[in-house]
């Protein structure tokens, strides 16, 4: 029997699961929940017990980066190739909430495996793909003889994610030298399906707003003034329904200038996907389709910007009717930007927009809630076909292409340190991310491992 | 020197005025506010209190109508004349709530006379508007040396108005027989100034509901579904925006069907009215005027039907931001109608245009909060004139024409006993309905004594 790199790789894993899926169980029974501040310290045991557990991996340099909030986790392990291009893979300890209470079946905190799968809060979100790395580079090293990687690794684990990274943008801005790399790698996201092996490209950028409007100085009544004063609650209205025209698309003039559109060929991969809309819908909890005219569901949430809604709110509340006019209004309004987009730009265009929509007697006030770029890496990436080929050696299957319609730290990572990110992560859509019984495809997390095993080798020999 | 009829009243109102006052505070002394249930027994105690006065001012019936809530009280004294016309009186007895703490100067159930006014709750809405046609009543008995009035003559004051008139229809319509009438006369309304005394001649009608909207079965998350799926607070605020035209206009389809448009003649005498439309703004603590094209503010608010949101909330209202979709959306509407307008049909209307704008994915339920007819009553009606004439007498001015914006109970007498209602008020804007330090210039409470003892004489001698 010969031995190939992929053999050996598969063998070294095979001796080192259960010592590994027992660590991760031990770190998931840590419940750094950052958004409970009566998880504080749990939090911070979560990142003293990673960084220990990646100094015993191997990892010569490991950190705790504190931050005003959660603190970070850093590791290093350099290559000593001078020629070696630098990955830094980005991830987080911290967890949602959860509690048994919530519906689920066992302790969120207390690992049990069943029918192959690994049930926890944390369990692929975001432990999980996190810790894959951990024996990846160690099956790298044993399949390929080397004392260290073939790539100068970094890893970046952040305490703060499930809350917002807060402080995320501002640790690497003041720690852009130690992270300073060639690529990053976000392993927080997914993949299309268990059978289905894929790679996100990109995620959507991110600006949120609240407008208020301000009528009357006090609430009026509306038959003694009604129909005769603007009211804050229909000019709220009308704003939002003068951002979409009739075909669904964006109405804010400018919003589409500079927007890359999709390639014919990356629509054609979108169509490729065994998409079924009716499942789909099942996900969305949702009754029907409905999106910018001319573009399929996928390319709607994956490569389309957006205008959402996501509050409103004016007057009365209760229950039954109160004849008055209210004195405000309160509109929150989220836009998906993507590659072409840029977030500040988009807050120009909507202050102005707001402005030209909104009537003589109607006071108004925007106030930005933050701002996200978006990210996304070409197809022909030489980081991003290294990362597909090491998939398809893992799963032995054709690796395809997707893309996050969500928006996250990633794009801080893409921005400060100027590098193209890419996503690489093992989870499925039933893993309940956010939700009740979380859990990881044993399967799918030792093909993450598996992936790491071949990407750091295929990486290495790349000219990024 | 002569004694003329209206000096002869004069002279009575002027002998009884202390008495007279003396007793209105006393009854302005009882807290009677509906709309708690700790005063529960103050309303019972207010309503036995008037059957008693109006029994010792010499009505031959009083009587305290139960209801499932608040007591009415209802009075009647005979002309003996079997030409006479009856008149119904409508007011209630119940009084909004109030507390010193609130910001009055003085106790509100401790009635004080300050520069010729008298501050209590209840002073003008609407005890001493009620209480006037004690003396007024007696006056004209006085003044004509009658034993009973020259009209057959109907007190109904209910107990439930500042909580909306719950049982009121009822009350009229299983009390029709003892109610029955050849006009009502309600005092509970105002008059346009101090020096501009006016005669109310009709108020709008109110169609209020609540539109449901409901989208995904939960919140789902705006970056992984927002662009594809209908957005029910989108939709919510599609129809708000929908309810009117660019002429602000309301825009459901049959709305203006049959509505009464207001003759040259009645615009005229609107726009004749001391309007300063500066000094409206602020009254409506608003920043501008803003109404249906080609109508004028007053126009607008008495004589227009409209369609307002009195209440609109979707998704987040927290702090920040919250990138969802949420899963309903809640929509409080209510339509002012006007003469020639149903609300029932109008209610048809607006369910049939918000199925019609509605797209498929969001479901909806329209739930109807009670409906209110319009009422009005023609310029040249012959108890409009009396009232009008009988006005001028005790003004010495000019009386001219208003409508009321709002919507009340007022409209039940005039459905359910089918008679033309007139409004007989001596209220001016300033007295503080329903707000602090309410007050009753008490001038104008003797004006509306001396309106009264003129006018039963006058409808005596009207063929009704
Ligand atoms: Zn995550
Ligand atoms: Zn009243």
């Amino acid at each position: 029997m010969s031995t190939t790199p992929d053999s050996a790789v598969r063998a070294y894993i095979d001796v080192n699961r259960e010592a590994f899926l027992g660590d991760l169980a031990e770190w998931l029974r840590i419940p750094s929940v950052s958004a409970d501040p009566a998880r504080n310290a749990d939090v911070r045991r979560s990142a003293e017990w990673l960084a220990a557990k990646l100094a015993g991996t191997g990892f010569p340099v490991t950190e705790i980066w504190e931050t005003p909030g959660a603190p970070a986790v850093f590791a290093e392990w350099p290559s000593g190739d001078p020629r070696a291009p630098t990955v830094l893979v980005y991830g987080h300890h911290d967890v949602q909430p959860a509690d048994i209470g919530d519906g689920w079946d066992t302790d969120p905190f207390e690992p049990v495996t069943r029918d192959g799968r690994l049930y926890a809060r944390g369990a692929a979100d975001d432990k999980g793909q996190v810790f894959f790395h951990t024996l990846g580079v160690r099956a790298h090293l044993a399949a390929t003889g080397r004392s260290a990687p073939a790539v100068n690794l970094k890893l970046l684990v952040e305490g703060e994610e499930e809350s917002g990274s807060p402080n995320f943008p501002a640790l690497v801005a003041a720690r852009a030298g130690r992270l300073a790399c060639d690529v990053a790698i976000v392993s927080d996201t997914g993949m299309w399906a268990a059978d289905t092996p894929t790679v996100c490209t990109g995620m959507r950028g991110l600006a949120e707003c609240q407008i208020d409007l301000f009528g009357p100085d006090q609430d009026i009544h509306s038959g003694s003034f009604g129909g005769a004063v603007p009211n804050p609650a229909t000019e709220a209205a009308r704003l939002v329904a003068a951002l979409h025209d009739a075909d669904s698309r964006v109405a804010v003039p400018g919003f589409y200038d500079g927007v890359t559109d999709l390639a014919p060929r990356e629509r054609e991969l979108f169509a490729e996907l065994p998409f079924d809309e009716n499942e789909w819908l099942r996900t969305a909890v949702s009754y029907a389709p409905l999106g910018e005219a001319g573009h399929s569901t996928l390319e709607r949430i994956w490569a389309r910007p957006t205008a959402e809604v996501n509050g409103i709110y004016s007057g009365y509340q209760g229950p039954g009717g109160k004849t008055i006019i209210p004195a405000e209004a309160h509109l929150k309004l989220s836009f998906r930007l993507v590659a072409g987009q840029d977030p500040e730009k988009v807050q120009r265009l909507v202050a102005d927009w707001a402005e030209d929509h909104l009537p003589d007697g109607i006071r108004h006030r925007i106030t930005w809630l933050g701002a996200t770029r978006p990210c996304l890496t070409p197809l022909d990436h030489p980081a991003l076909q290294s990362v597909v080929r090491s998939m398809a050696r893992a799963f032995g299957r054709e690796v395809r292409f997707t893309r996050e319609g969500g928006s996250g730290p990633a794009a801080d990572l893409q921005d400060v340190l100027d590098v193209p990110v890419l996503f690489l992560g093992i989870s499925v859509p039933s893993d309940g991310w956010h939700s009740v019984n979380e859990k990881v495809e044993l399967d799918l997390l030792l093909k993450g491992v598996e992936t790491t095993a071949y990407l750091w080798g295929d990486l290495g020999s790349s000219a990024l």
